[in-house]
């Protein structure tokens, strides 16, 4: 087996990562953001900018689902493209059967594979994406994933017309929607490596805790790509994750010490940056649209300037759903990382 | 772009397929299945048969997930392997959040690509592994996917105990499990082809009639399979869809003969095989491990003793939610095919 394996899998390396020869390209991006992150440290980032939540829709989902639409067609528009040009698009989100995604490619009517690995699904859509266009399977696709406070506060949470408390170590989920046309050919920068993520679970219950719960699986990914590759932190300009906030930031920095692997000088956090500490997030942002916003809507713009040439993009995600947290459970997590270059 | 899009996409066929030079093996699978499914015309075909839906377990949840467990530690022992020998891991479910497959990762400890079509994820996963095995990104994956009856009444419907009246046009979720090892070598039946369903909605909002909601995607793949293709109906020994049930099938049949494919005689669904008329399953079955345990348990050894030779398996997901239906939403429908040969 073990000699079959080595002989087939050229592309990939260790144990969770794969390298890129011909390293597609993301295109073109577009991000929609809502009203509290339109007053963030980011807000002149954004493509589309929402005073409200509804955005003259009739429910939290149908807005949701309007972000999504509107960011892709921006994405594509800013590429010279139209649905007719993508092969596949590759999409998925926070709510249940992921309906925006779902309603979304009713729209664009391209041939669509749904994916959920909640807030990483970005990487894991950009690693999965990546993997088609380097295996000759598309030449253009089109990714995407969104969140809504107020969609994710009432299937995750409570009514927000209750007025449920949070702790501090709480986050804020994100309100917007990204997309990216990914290429195997054209400008942009490149997706040059992947790491799959596996499942984590610290054995952490409290879904008030996510941070902490997704540090692990940060770490965790981070860890096995570094030693996949060979490679050291300081190999990239800038390690970023998803979700993490302030408190799994700081958990994330802390496991990889203790592994022997000192981030904190090149390492940041979407979470953390989206918001100002005025804007009362508690620990930071969350959800799939966070990672989506700050990368797409930032970091990706200093990459095409080539102000960032090396970025390690590191989505986060907490796999409960409310039944499985009533049921007793703990969380499990995931991230997926993406390794661009410039 | 039009030139550059043939450049590059070799095994791009058409607008919705992929043509697989190297035909990534089935190398084994294992099926694992509830009270009613063991009761059923195919009953000797299954692995482990249980004859109650909780199995031992807390929660219905649970015994869904030790099926899927079950179902994948059952697959990797056929085919003489170890979770370490896996690359990756691709599961989804009907699920919220598809715990299900996300809590079997946790246990498997492979690095984990969720997605979800919801009972079209079999072939979602099939096609997305061949395309990673194809590529040279993996050597062995590890497919899964599961229903599960109490878990899916009390998500999308009522709990059980309300003993709410069906119309006849409604199905009986299935329980059970089914994974699938895939090979880049190896032997099994291999997937020559695969073909990426849109998503397609009739406008029919009724969650009691999904195989007439779903008949119009698996009728638009299968049409897409064969333009794309070049292919007749009778390149198949047997074309088989997922869960449309007794009226989905006639439905499809139906639609496909109007756009001139004749598919009748060598046409069945799993959702017509699964259940005796007696067992009260009204229209048929459905769910994603519908697909599961007729094909991987029953369809799939009579591929590796020959008896079948070129089979087209299309899976059939209605992507609506609960949320979606009661703001009243039509329900958006997909279907992804595998062409199997042996």
């Amino acid at each position: 087996l073990q000699e079959q394996k080595i002989l087939l899998k050229e592309k990939k390396v260790g144990k969770q990562s794969i390298l890129f020869e011909k390293k597609p390209a993301l295109l073109s991006a577009a991000t929609v953001a809502g009203p509290k992150e339109s007053l963030g440290p980011l807000a002149t980032e954004f493509d589309r900018s929402y005073a409200d939540t509804i955005i003259k829709e009739k429910s939290f989902e149908d807005a949701e689902r309007h972000m999504m639409e509107e960011a892709c067609y921006l994405a594509l528009g800013k590429g010279g493209l139209t649905p007719d040009d993508i092969d596949f698009f590759i999409a998925g989100n926070l709510l249940n059967q992921i309906i925006t995604s779902s309603f979304c490619a009713r729209k664009l009517s391209i041939p669509y594979l749904g994916v959920f690995s909640a807030c990483s699904t970005l990487t894991e859509g950009l690693a999965l994406g990546a993997m088609l266009l380097e295996g000759g399977f598309a030449g253009h696709l089109l990714i995407s994933t969104s969140s809504h406070n107020s969609t994710a506060e009432r299937q995750y949470r409570y009514p927000t017309e209750y007025g449920y408390q949070k702790p501090g170590c709480a986050q804020w989920t994100v309100t917007g929607a990204g997309a990216v046309v990914l290429s195997s050919t054209g400008g942009g920068p490149r997706i040059e490596a992947a790491t799959i993520g596996k499942v984590v679970d610290g054995g952490i219950k409290d879904p008030n805790s996510m941070g902490t719960a997704m540090s692990l699986a940060a770490a965790d990914t981070i860890y096995n790509h570094f030693i996949d590759l060979e490679r050291e932190p300081t190999y990239y300009d800038l390690i970023v994750t998803g979700d993490l906030g302030g408190i799994g930031k700081k958990a994330n920095e802390d496991i990889l010490a203790r592994k022997g692997f000192e981030i904190s000088s090149n390492y940041t956090d979407c979470g953390v940056l989206l918001y100002y500490p005025h804007q009362q997030v508690d620990a930071g942002g969350s959800g799939c649209a966070c990672a989506a916003l700050v990368f797409l809507g930032h970091f990706y713009k200093k990459m095409f300037k080539k102000e960032l040439r090396k970025v390690l993009l590191v989505a986060t995600g907490a796999l409960h759903s409310p039944t499985s947290y009533l049921q007793g459970e703990s969380i499990p997590t995931i991230a997926h990382a993406v390794s661009l270059e410039s």
